[in-house]
């Protein structure tokens, strides 16, 4: 529900473009440049992609980041599927009485269900599947900075995944000027009600 | 939140098992077998797949319903995606006081925003993408299906997913005795709800 697809991995965009007003969503709708009304859209190819799973799939196609086996393809895509990040991106979206609650939730799965599953998985190998980066490892990624900036202290339970910022594509990211947004602040989330025109 | 996977197209499965008491759920879990404690689970090929998308990716893989070229299956995954019928199958979740404002829902997004795209992309073939059957059709058909079973003339005004029903290999397997299964009824709600422990 955010304004554009969060690339963080790649340096394929020529522009990223971050609607800031009600207009520039309705110029994308009248242009029909949105398949089915929503954002994000990326533009690349010739195509006018949506949908943000087909973004991504697209992205992990084109730059080696999916396995041309089927099996690694299907590990890949259930450790993908489990990080489906909507419970955080939603977090700063919550009415202020309800921001613990919702907390403790986050915390609590990711401690039980989730973290423990990708340790695991990290146990042998510096990848999640085969002998390579794919997207499952960049989404786990993702997945636990966006934790930690919730909740600092999450993955000291967690060290295999705690090391994945080491991995020398993935530290020299993070580094400071790096593209990775900062986390949602209160403009954001009105800039977002606004453009959308969501009530909560 | 089902049992396991509707795979409605295809004759793969040896044996397709609902769960029908809590136990049942238990053992798979202490068994190991669900890596994200949530059903669907699909043994196939010596691996135990879990996540609904990944189920379907790797069995649209192996049948041939998915473009090999990264263009046609970035079209097929927007397609699929925008077809993901959670709206639908939760409908029989809801409380009774709802269900008119749920289903209102579910058909003013449907024919607003959904069936107007699927119909102009069979304008021109009987495929939503390329000169072949993807899974995009497969979960169209299945999506049409399910808004029929509730809103049996919505399709009225979108004659090319009407005909959808005629391709030979579909025509055939909605004759009657089909794998199809029936509309969920209050058996299987209460049972969804005990297998899973449910509140709503």
């Amino acid at each position: 529900t955010g304004g554009t697809v969060n690339l963080t991995s790649f340096s394929l965009l020529t522009a990223e473009v971050f609607l800031t007003k009600r207009e520039e969503y309705e110029k994308l709708l009248n242009d029909g440049a949105l398949m089915f009304q929503q954002v994000p859209l990326l533009e690349m190819d010739g195509m006018q992609l949506v949908q943000s799973k087909a973004i991504l799939h697209y992205i992990a196609g084109k730059c080696s980041l999916y396995a041309k086996d089927h099996k690694e393809r299907a590990m890949i895509d259930m450790y993908s599927e489990a990080l489906s990040p909507t419970l955080i991106i939603m977090y700063p979206f919550k009415p202020a009485e309800n921001t613990q609650i919702h907390l403790s939730n986050i915390e609590q799965k990711a401690t039980d269900h989730f973290l423990p599953v990708f340790e695991k998985g990290l146990a042998n190998s510096q990848f999640l599947v085969g002998n390579q980066l794919s997207r499952a490892d960049v989404h786990l990624l993702e997945a636990s900075l966006m934790l930690q900036e919730l909740l600092p202290t999450i993955l000291s339970a967690f060290p295999k995944i705690q090391k994945m910022k080491a991995f020398p594509t993935i530290s020299k990211f993070l580094q400071p000027g790096s593209a990775r947004k900062p986390p949602p602040d209160e403009v954001y989330v009105k800039t977002v009600m606004a453009v959308l025109k969501l009530r909560l």
